[in-house]
């Protein structure tokens, strides 16, 4: 079975090194060798072991018979689509980490590839190394999925764990993880949660087999965390989480991405550093979870590789998977009910006033302030309610 | 696509509420609508709207053309084997949950179900509802797995948590459990360990490719665990855990069911009550676990229906599995090594003799007897030097 990768970064090198590294157990369970024959890049890598694979012409690979599994490892929505459509439409089967590629133009390609009778795969899309993806599609069929709640982004996890155990704050933690490789330069698309955002997405859009459009999740990142929130959040026995998550109501989901206070009962309360982890509750199956290295080079490629053995296994057949193109209608954030907690310097028979019988929060060492926890509400509600409190930060709180 | 059911005990008519329940979603993601026939069973549920389904011999269902899909949730290994394997020969598709089934018979099903160019998929068969077996065998692919370490009797573990808990000794916990139902009238098969064993024994199959022996694995039940080894677990911030393990050790493999104390640091420390969760380690991936409902009627149930939705969309297909009828050796657990903890009466002088620098515990109220944590140790030298000194409970320690 011969196979390209396209795009030879941190991920596509991670592919290539799997397939060498663990090659007859890999040729085992596939039925056959899985073999790189051409590697996608702009870049030359003249002396590297693939260098003579190297083209930079994605026709060359579209046009050749030989090739039945493509490996998408670029990023980005351009020209990765462009290059992915290329091949289901030459009839090869396409295996994809890239979550914006099928946040944005998943069904369109899953249709593509059905009717081609190849596959489109992207394992490592969500959760890195977790499978999660083919659980979902192949595991939970017989439930329906009530809720997903899940810490996806191994970058902010990282930061607020950090945050948790250093006290710092977050300006100083971004660097940190900057230096260390968990963070990118422009760290804007994990920070303000639009990744995590995609990843929920794409998760919501399997259970439901509708397109969920990432741009309809309220989404909050952890930018506004500050040291101070989690010292309350210690006082409390909570940690801040940056949590992604999706819940059936009536015939839709409502989804959201945003910081979460949660207590040491919450299932994934003892997710930290770069782990990522999925909580799954079925109508049938009770609650589940999944979990590992959300991140990095070879727990990702690790996903990528399965997704080209399944398809080697599926060479013949399309798998059958649920993603139509018609948009399913969020239900809007605004009408869900949330539990808040709030740090203010305004007047407790002010709060009391307003949000009638809340727990309050004292911490001796900060004065000048204190925190409140709300009932559960309306979210539009609270944030009515709120315009008349002066607030320093406000985190919802997970139960 | 018409079903049926062998045998309508817990699980079977499990699978029978899912299906009619789950109606629409199970249509959606099978492809098509999946209905149920014949219920085979010995009773007869007059009353009950499964009654005019109810057929007593299987050859009926063997012989129906209409019939693709056969569930398989009788337990034990015959009749369930003769019934099984006549569905496979018929060519019918098989799920089954049966745990015994799957450990004795797994790989000669497998060859069969392939040669018929159907499939045989027991997800239910490890972990009740936790997606594994499949996991196992699609997602985990690109690795080599070099450790499986899980919590897989739901019985055992809710009797360890309610010792932990309530601080009561073995015998009452038991009858406890028979009373809720948690452990069966004859609780052999649950508290010496078998079921665990049964079920390791599959994992370890899968991950080899190979066909592993129940009877190899060395097992140890949990019914020497007291109540004062609850006591010095909890002194020394541990819970004592039943754990079924299989380890890569060169070419092959090391399993062990056994009681371990669990450091709070272990990833399974926090699985409680009825709850299994398994941890894998891939050579590439790293750490993963899977945690949820390892038992009970509908987690259980569920993971046959999504078998049964697997097998409608693989209708026309076999889906490639390892499992080759040659059997692994297994390397024996005496060449392994492990860290123990030892109760004893004896002096403490003579326990430093022979073991050298150990890690004594005490505890004021226990009087007459101490503790001691063994360094890393090959277990045939444990076992050689302990000999020599008078024990009263011997477990080892999970790093």
């Amino acid at each position: 079975m011969k196979a390209a990768v396209m795009g030879y970064g941190t991920i596509g090198s991670g592919v290539v090194e799997i397939l060498e590294k663990n090659k007859d157990s890999i040729k085992n369970k596939a039925g056959e060798p899985i073999e790189v024959k051409y590697v996608l890049d702009i870049r030359d890598f003249s002396g590297d072991p693939i260098a003579d694979k190297i083209v930079k012409d994605y026709s060359i690979i579209a046009q050749d018979p030989e090739i039945s599994i493509v490996v998408e490892t670029m990023g980005g929505v351009e020209p990765a689509y462009t290059f992915v459509k290329a091949m289901l439409e030459a009839g090869k089967h396409v295996a994809t980490s890239n979550k914006a590629l099928v946040a944005d133009k998943g069904a369109e390609l899953i249709a593509l590839a059905r009717e081609k009778q190849v596959n489109f795969l992207f394992e490592a899309s969500v959760g890195g190394g977790i499978p999660i993806i083919r659980p979902i599609n192949s595991c939970l069929t017989g439930d329906v999925i009530e809720e997903i709640t899940g810490i996806l982004n191994g970058t902010t996890n990282y930061m607020m764990t950090q945050m948790a155990e250093e006290g710092l704050e977050f300006d100083d933690v971004l660097k940190d993880a900057q230096a260390k490789g968990y963070a990118e330069k422009d760290p804007t698309a994990d920070i303000e949660g639009h990744d995590a955002c995609r990843k929920i997405a794409i998760l919501t859009s399997l259970v439901c087999g509708q397109q969920v459009d990432f741009s309809d999740i309220h989404t909050e990142g952890i930018t506004k965390i500050s040291a101070t929130d989690i010292k309350y959040a210690k006082a409390m026995g909570y940690a801040i989480k940056l949590l992604a998550t999706s819940k059936k109501v009536g015939d839709t989901y409502m989804a959201m991405v945003a910081p979460h206070l949660l207590p040491v009962s919450h299932p994934l309360y003892t997710v930290n550093d770069v782990f990522n982890a999925i909580y799954v509750r079925g109508n049938m199956l009770g609650p589940a979870m999944f979990y590992g290295s959300g991140a990095g080079k070879l727990p990702t490629a690790s996903a990528v590789v399965a997704d080209m053995v399944d398809m080697a296994k599926h060479v013949d057949k399309n798998i059958l998977l649920q993603w139509r193109p018609e948009k399913l209608e969020l239900r809007d954030a605004g009408q869900g009910e949330s539990i808040f907690f709030v740090r203010t310097n305004d007047a407790k028979e002010k709060v009391q006033e307003i949000f009638g019988d809340v727990k309050f929060v004292e911490i001796p060492e900060i004065g000048g302030e204190f925190g409140f926890i709300t009932p559960v509400i309306k979210e539009e509600e609270f944030y009515k309610k709120i315009e008349n409190v002066t607030t320093l930060s406000i985190i919802r709180v997970a139960e």
